[in-house]
């Protein structure tokens, strides 16, 4: 009789994937140490907690959970739409926005194709196209940042998708809507750019690419972004993509129909509207910035300058080990020798005393 | 120059599906009929409300929405392997069940496989095989339920998967104990056999399958529920899978780290253990169906017998037109036309009183 053999039955691109490996919770530090107080500056998370505009109508949306989620994301979408001018037939809701990145590659991408992304950029991508079957190509960073001759130079007409991420986690570096325009320009319209924005709200303003303004020149070019970072609501998922209504159409019918739930289409649709949280959570990110790079400038340490709310501070070569010390301390930051930097940390910007409390413990550390 | 053609870029199997629809939701009707006092009776949801419990306790967890969820789901995992004797390294959990059954058919099946399901059921099944590029065989029903013989005839070299939905979804249709063991017994063991009890909790203690149990005996079986219909959680998307661990651990590597969130862990959690919740629930639908049936019974409409919390009558060939009329009346059913029932229309059980305004509108209706 046969055997059961489940590795050998899986498809071969998720038998040989790794877990995404994700920060690692404040509670479960706390059943490990046994200790309390405990930061976390691991995740690029908002420190400031959510919005209390959107806890209040949270509390007003608890009753009604027994019944499914709008399938469509009506109210959602149309905010959306008002507030970026772009058509809520562009828009795709998702679970954060992994889940409009994998849907998008699940969409468009098969084992025959290749998919470019950088060196040191953001694992999903990788992760994404390795569960597919698809071919990877991760170019080379430049200065920890795209460099953008080398990718067009890496396509070929395998290639199927371009993952760019502007701010890019976990290196925090940016391209400038120039650079940006000057390279999507040259993309062969058979080729998807996919330009994740997650940390787009922290860009200074007279910086930011009018990406989603682009769509119309670029029918191939695809915005995400996210309400886990700014807005403050990593623990919700909620993000959305904005392409060519086509796309869009494409992904609605692979997509899961209740991907985003009632209470993130909710929190998401009050979030977008509460300015106020908004430019506090970029003005807490801008002071707290300030407070690790003159730290980092007082220490003598290197760090990748960032745009992002998190700085990837150069440790040496004990980094692994500085993380763990740093456990002990009641502080998680993020270690990155995944992503080939095995001498930084990522930590990310929270209220300015557990900053304090992130520099104290790695000055002590460092001697 | 390249010109983009999305639908051409797309993948074999996407670009021809068509979206799932789900029912329509309550304030949509609203803002297209301009009325209230809606009664939903389309999707198979709890009626009571999420349980009093449940909500206090997301109330707490607000707070903390800007944290990422934790990824391994660690309490909920430790809750259910507890309550339903298995092991955590046998679970997988979901945003929502639509979620782990995607997620196994994604690991598991590729464009060379056929995907065994039964003609009228869940709509995800052959949506799921389709996005793949598998081949999806519909076994013809007997009795509008399975027809296990038939399905272990229909199984070839290509058969990777069989999905078996018991109560099934849109019929209420049941198999014993003894005739799911009879059949799992006979599947080669390379073929995983998918077993979706989204409405387990309405069948009968006596009756209901030890399918936990099975998988040590069957490796290759796996056991999919829900949160959404008898716990009242279906707008927080929350599922399970209970399969052999390598089974889960390979899932594991292809689901999104963050599938489900902060709030539908916490409640899912919570609901697991509010026994007076589920009794409730359980002991309202029990009286609803009969409500409905002794409907049937007087009307002289034919229905199929339910083990789920709905129940599909036969009301002729103006089902469609049926269904229009109820919504202008305020009730909201589902039309399974696209389930190869054109004459049935499929009403969940509510409420005694929304029950009795569905039999009041249908009773004018059919004069």
């Amino acid at each position: 009789m046969t055997q059961f053999d489940a590795k050998q039955l899986a498809n071969v691109g998720v038998r040989n994937l790794s877990p995404y490996q994700a920060g690692k919770p404040i509670e479960e530090l706390e059943r490990e140490l046994g200790i309390r107080d405990i930061v976390k500056l691991a995740s690029n998370e908002n420190p400031l907690g959510i919005s209390p505009l959107v806890k209040a109508a949270l509390q007003d949306t608890l009753a009604g959970l027994a019944r499914y989620p709008d399938a469509n994301g009506f109210y959602l979408k149309s905010k959306l739409a008002k507030k970026f001018a772009v058509d809520t037939a562009q828009i795709t809701l998702g679970n954060g926005s992994n889940d409009v990145l994998e849907l998008l590659a699940r969409t468009f991408v098969n084992d025959q194709h290749e998919v470019i992304f950088a060196q040191h950029a953001f694992v999903v991508y990788p992760l994404v196209t390795q569960a597919i079957g698809a071919k990877g190509i991760a170019v080379p960073a430049k200065d920890y940042g795209h460099d953008l001759p080398a990718m067009l130079a890496a396509i070929t007409p395998k290639t199927r998708m371009i993952f760019i991420a502007n701010p890019n986690n976990p290196t925090g570096t940016f391209l400038t809507s120039e650079a940006l325009h000057d390279f999507i320009r040259q993309v062969p319209a058979n080729v998807l750019v996919v330009l994740d924005e997650a940390y787009y709200e922290y860009v200074p303003e007279a910086e930011r690419a009018p990406s989603l303004e682009w769509i119309a020149s670029f029918p191939n070019l695809v915005v995400s972004r996210t309400f886990s970072k700014a807005y403050g609501l990593a623990g919700l998922r909620a993000g959305y993509m904005v392409s060519h209504p086509d796309v869009a159409d494409l992904m609605n019918r692979a997509r899961q129909p209740f991907n985003m739930n009632s209470l993130s289409l909710k929190a998401a649709e009050v979030a977008l509207d509460d300015d106020d949280y908004l430019h506090k959570s970029i003005a807490v990110n801008a002071a707290g910035m300030q407070q690790l790079v003159d730290f980092c400038e007082r220490q003598g340490l290197n760090y990748i300058p960032s745009y992002g709310n998190f700085l990837t501070i150069e440790v040496g070569e004990k980094a692994g080990e500085l993380y763990q010390q740093l456990l002990q301390e009641g502080v998680i930051v993020r270690p990155v020798a995944g992503y080939e930097l095995p001498r930084h940390l990522r930590v990310s910007i929270g209220l300015p005393e557990e900053n304090e409390t992130f520099i104290r413990a790695l000055t002590k550390l460092l001697g």
